[in-house]
């Protein structure tokens, strides 16, 4: 039988492709050689969310006399932390397979490799050959390693461990300062633990605008994180403990931790797929594709992780629906990765879209840029949650959003509105013009925009 | 000393009021005979969003081991739960101060009463008369009363004592089922004690859709509330505790309880503002005024809760910045009041804006409803909050946005951006095509948009 399309793949770039293939009618199988949803759904995303849940909830717990509330002492349940978070994925994933049976969407379990630009080859579980008019390479990224202090999973772990300790850790160390590295490191925080983050840059979140990075070390630190920048780990010995020598702005520095977490980033999963074989392009590790991710190969297409484009679930996710609509011959607007928004779920949050002020001066744009911070916001100040601002970056001439980045109370929500506002072209003084509800968190939008007008009624 | 602009009342219409004219350059003046900020900050939204953060702690600790921790028992300290909330308004209060200060704006602490079209008499705690040449009405609003169970704030309690319990209440009994009611039953609920909420119409939060209004119903009934529709309080008697009547389709029952609250509504305060003396037209007991807030007497304007528009915060803000720049002589759009998002803040949250679906098909649209459900959404997972949907209801003509309602976690700050969808003319699959970050709660909308095409991801 000859299929549609093929996916490689079934994490949200994957999955999304599929079931969109399937909405617009064409035949339609995925490969998979681990878990249905990817590494978003069994060790991603929503694993870190429902853990930093679990943080969020032990940090009231720990503060909630201020709210009027004596407890008694308080004990950590490892296996129902982590259990927790596996029921949540687990139900997650049962919802993917239903929604893949739904669009009647074929399920292969095993090891896809591209033998020809027609036909993929699945090993392991199942062993068959299946061909394809379509194949879409969708396989995602795993771990980077660092040679000086190489994952093992025993004693320093990659993600894929950290989010699921057996035990109570009493110290971790924490290698990166993305995302996941800081998320982490509030998760441990969570548990108790002493927690150490090193970063090889000056700033910890290094991708967000400099005072964001400020405020959240400003956090961190309030919570009891160290946080090292300038810093690097040289090597981990072990013993009863893991030992690791961390060069410091200050010197050297020996660190003693039950565990060693490395999240310093990811590479793409572009081996033994076959992408020699059939002369698929790669370039820096990354698969080469066309704005509708077309490589160079006709009839061989992929998204997500695999190339060269924002590593982000809902990325994959846009990317799939953009590649089968194009297949599918409509006519989708390529995507417009200007006005991507990207999200950290520490408290406070982080969130932005757009521009950095840098960028946006580098482009030749005068600017008019609007602050308002949390510590002026009513609803921040009932949450008890006010660390934290809204910072818009408009066009001077156009009064069009040019970028957006908060850090706060569920700024990682409101942060899509700011993606359409930019992505609509609606000016500033539009976004003024909506009454917003009081009192939330995105009434500081407005203030942010009107602030840009010199127009802020509470600053 | 004569002044551009008098205004009476410092609640979120009147201070917003002051500020702006200040910023526009006029001299401004404001008359209080209370606490800056009004009901809003001082006995209303801020307030009970103090108050509910801390019901949401108790809710949390109460449930905490399903995150994986065991604490001992607890126990609830009644001044520090409303310490906390008089804290926040404190705070939140001096900053109002602070801004009216800064904007070099006079404030007479007293009652207000016009005397002509451009005197004000102020008696009380200053005694003065002032004039303007323009004069805001911004009184705002009252506790309504209920003859058959009058409000004696000793054992029939409006929200003004409602808000501030001096002891642990076991059991109250909660007339009215707007927002008020349903978030102090929250409240209360946090407290320990048993509620019931009774409602004179078949459905509560009765201006919200049907599914919605239903949708709370069970999340209330599973957090233990009792809810009584089609129900009225005929009498309450004291004695050692409150014993009140209450009219049930089933019958006649007698709920006894420690407090009764009544919360039905309010009413202007539109009395001893010297009204009729310079003859300013009154209707239904509201000010009559234009689109620009202009009263039948040339000078004098009336915002907020004293005219007949939605006795909300953020209209009376909005109302008074058109109202305002009018008066400075720009050329501010009228308020288009069919975009007015209202949030309650119960758990789940609710939150609309724009038409139902009701008034959608009595305005002869053809409608393209999409609806997405919270349990499937990661983030709902994740949170542990998987109550409620998403309803869109598009023009099927022209795809434009008629009306959103959203009952989940965190849709208070996600209903913005559909204000802005709809306000904007944006069409659903505009929406669609806006990428969204993962995994959040807002995601919910574009799944829900894309069902309303038939083309959602995650159904």
């Amino acid at each position: 039988m000859k299929y549609d399309l093929v996916v490689i793949g079934s994490g949200p770039g994957g999955y999304t492709a599929a079931i969109k293939a399937s909405q617009l009618g064409m035949k339609t199988a995925i490969v998979e050689c681990a878990e249905i949803g990817g590494v978003c759904l069994n060790r991603g995303c929503i694993s870190t969310k429902t853990l930093l849940k679990y943080a969020q909830v032990f940090d009231t717990m720990t503060h909630c006399y201020d709210y009027g509330i004596c407890a008694g002492d308080m004990y950590l349940d490892a296996e129902k932390i982590v259990g927790r978070s596996r029921a949540v994925t687990a139900t997650m994933r049962k919802g993917i397979d239903f929604l893949l049976k739904k669009n009647k969407i074929e399920v292969i379990h095993g090891f896809g490799t591209i033998t020809s630009p027609n036909t993929v080859a699945v090993s392991g579980e199942e062993q068959r050959e299946i061909s394809a008019s379509h194949i879409i390479i969708a396989t995602g990224a795993r771990p980077k390693d660092n040679p000086s202090f190489p994952i093992d999973e025993q004693n320093v772990w990659s993600y894929k461990k950290g989010l699921f300790p057996e035990y109570i850790l009493k110290t971790v160390l924490i290698a990166g300062s993305g995302a996941t590295g800081v998320e982490l490191a509030m998760f441990y925080k969570g548990l108790n633990a002493e927690v150490t983050i090193v970063e090889t840059l000056p700033a910890i979140v290094p991708r967000e605008e400099p005072e964001i990075s400020e405020q959240l070390r400003r956090s961190l630190q309030k919570a009891g994180i160290r946080v090292l920048t300038n810093s690097r780990i040289n090597s981990v010995k072990v013993d009863d403990y893991c030992f690791a020598e961390v060069s410091t702005p200050q010197g050297s520095e020996t660190i003693k931790c039950d565990q060693v977490l490395s999240v310093t980033g990811v590479v793409a999963n572009i081996e033994n797929i076959g992408l020699e074989t059939v002369g698929v392009e790669v370039e820096n590790g990354k698969i080469k594709t066309d704005p509708y991710y077309r490589t160079n190969v006709p009839g061989i297409y992929a998204i997500g992780d695999v190339i060269d484009t924002p590593a982000l679930a809902h990325v994959a996710s846009a990317e799939a629906i953009t590649c089968v609509e194009k297949i599918a011959g409509l006519e989708p607007d390529a995507l417009d990765y200007g006005v991507i928004p990207t999200c950290i779920y520490t408290t406070p949050e982080i969130a932005s879209v757009g521009l950095s002020e840098k960028a946006a001066k580098e482009a030749g744009y005068s600017l008019r840029i609007g602050k308002f911070p949390f510590t002026a916001s009513g609803k921040a100040a009932a949450m008890g949650n006010k660390d934290g601002f809204v910072k818009l970056i408009f066009d001077q001439k156009t009064d069009k959003l040019l970028g957006s980045h908060l850090i706060g109370p569920n700024v990682t929500e409101v942060i899509s509105e700011l993606a359409l506002v930019q992505k609509m072209g609606i000016t500033g003084k539009q976004l003024m013009k909506t009454v917003h509800p009081h009192p939330t968190i995105s009434e500081a939008i407005v203030e942010a925009a009107a602030a840009a007008h010199n127009e802020a009624i509470h600053l």
